[in-house]
């Protein structure tokens, strides 16, 4: 990737990332006119934005899943997150699109949580600090509202023995040149993160059916991997929907971290730090003056608080078509688009924050005594 | 090592070990005559003959454990098993040993079965085979007779979920670099197998007070690595009493293989089996003849049925010495010392039956219900 000036692995997101190229480079396929469709038809017009807009933009094998649905034969939908101190705008996408894919294919959903992957990669953490991560980083992904009889949230450290004689057939068929080439690790790796793929690979098994992972586009290596090894145990190649990345609020390019707060708006930030973060760092592709910008007018593609409400915050085909027009043409300035978005973000939050309270009451349904949890306790798989 | 003409590693024993060598390669202490009078007075004068005769031949700390437990301070013991197929005399060596460890200080005793480590060490194997071999291998071991209340018997497999947080600290403090170098993996080597030392040094942690291994010495280097971390998670270090290896029948060398039939007499050989095995396979250090063997005697040094008559079979000490002044003076024959070897390892296997018959509706007090196994399965280890 040396010509590039991006980069995207499972370790690593930087640089303005070309998805054209990408899709080229990881030899995914980009999400077609014929997919689109066929969602449009099985959602009856009601299209998520992430779709219409093409934030989800590539996969591997969703037309085998469509084609399958079609043919009345169901699948199951898994996606996870490697919990952090706290979830910013951005963790919520795979969450919501994933929402609501169970919501239109009526189908299971599994979420990994890897406290233990979290917990090895990172020197400086103890298990007790991911752990409790864990724990309020589901309070938010149970906020998203999915169905609680098919939907099953599991720590890894937790759910670890259910898992084990399936996760030691996986690590049987990965060897050291395999997920050091894959994941960039090397001799100084520990063994933890040199075992942890055969864990996060081992949910895309958790039923004989296809597994669909809507996630973002730099966990693909993983399923690479799943994929050479799937049907050797007999369970189906995994199939991918992939994200492009939100950008973060400070710069067009990489991606949001938590690690760097100006650059992302988290899920718990009220909403005057919400405003001000967006009115303060948020990248701007307006001009430097008030005339300039009426002469001008913004350049939409490195803009973030144009984007933002493009990804994700203005829904509406019509209102982010003006916005866009009046904002390139000069009408609209950046501080008066800044604040539609602090607007729309701080009614996100608000009801997200909501949701949120009711999350603790559902926790040991999600996650130990809903009708799937049940189910999912009662397996072992191997 | 390449001057030496043997080589004791985890994964390969072979050649002539000189015993004196190895405890100057590996570092670790002979047990000293302060050490064995000390056993002595706490076994009020009834050594175990595996320490009398030295099969027990070098430890690590064990002048510690002895010390703690002069004052008042105990400890715990840990062994454990690669489940395999079947188990031969050899095999019983540690927990024989362990067991009489247990009688005098009456200390709890932890044993693994590393059935996860048996199936991804071995491209052939399947888990229902390495789990079969474990449900019958935890037969002949809980036939040995440990004391029910104070023994945990686990499958890595099942026990898991207890143990994965402590083993993802262990894990965290190992990389490739390390677990290469140590157990003669390489970049071929699968991501199981790499992880996989993590897992075999958590039950030195099972307790946060000094742990005993009774173990042959070629697992020392997985204490090796637990010694170089235990203490910075805030556990001892590992103490060991290693043990030589029981030559296999048909060579003086090298130790015992399962996958070798004739140069093993295995706990569910009948009679005439053994009989048949140790006449026609036991490789004598008697002379080619009767002449010559009355006139020169054997050489005891490599004489497999008085080695183990000597290691494990003639307790009496007078009796043993008896047999070999006259076997090293040609008074008696190969043939005759193998009867006697054959008879004493049929009255062994004979009880061990019997006991072992027994051993089916113990098996859930030392997996799951017992005293001991009841506080182990409530615990999490982290």
């Amino acid at each position: 990737m040396q010509e590039d000036d991006f980069k995207v692995t499972p370790w690593e997101v930087s640089g303005k990332i070309d998805y054209d190229k990408l899709i080229r480079q990881f030899g995914t396929q980009k999400i077609s006119e014929e997919i689109l469709s066929e969602f449009s038809r099985i959602s009856k017009g009601n299209m998520h934005v992430m779709l219409r807009r093409n934030i989800f933009f590539s996969h591997r094998d969703l037309d085998l899943i469509l084609n399958d649905y079609k043919g009345g034969k169901d699948f199951f939908l898994y996606t996870g997150r490697a919990p952090s101190l706290g979830m910013h705008i951005g963790h919520l996408i795979p969450f919501l699109f994933t929402k609501w894919l169970q919501d239109i294919f009526d189908v299971n959903v599994y979420i990994e949580i890897t406290d233990d992957e979290k917990f090895m990669r990172n020197q400086e953490y103890t298990l007790k600090q991911t752990s409790e991560w864990a724990h309020q980083n589901i309070l938010d992904i149970i906020a998203v509202g999915f169905n609680p009889d098919k939907t099953f949230i599991f720590k890894d450290t937790e759910y670890i023995r259910n898992m084990y004689p399936l996760v030691t057939s996986i690590a049987k068929k990965l060897n050291f040149s395999q997920v050091k080439a894959t994941f960039g690790l090397d001799a100084t790796s520990n063994i933890g993160i040199l075992f942890y793929p055969a864990i996060q690979i081992v949910p895309t098994m958790f039923e004989r059916k296809r597994c669909l992972i809507p996630a973002a586009i730099d966990q693909d290596p993983y399923w690479r991997l799943q994929r050479d090894l799937a049907e050797s145990l007999d369970y189906y190649k995994a199939a991918e929907i992939h994200s492009k990345f939100l950008p973060p609020l400070a710069s067009s390019g990489g991606k949001m971290s938590s690690s760097i707060p100006e650059s992302a708006v988290y899920l718990s930030d009220p909403p005057k730090t919400v405003e001000k973060k967006i009115m303060k760092y948020a990248f701007s592709g307006g001009q430097a003056t008030t005339e300039l910008q009426r002469k001008l007018g913004a350049d939409l593609k490195v803009d973030v608080p144009y984007q933002w409400l493009y990804y994700i915050f203005e829904e509406d085909d019509d209102e982010i078509r003006r916005i866009g027009n009046e904002y390139s043409s000069g009408k609209l300035l950046t501080g008066e688009v800044k604040k539609i978005l602090a607007q729309k973000v701080n009614q996100l939050l608000e009801k997200h924050r909501e949701k949120r309270e009711r999350s603790e009451e559902m926790y040991s349904t999600f996650l130990y005594d809903g009708k799937l949890a049940r189910i999912m306790w009662d397996k072992i798989h191997s």
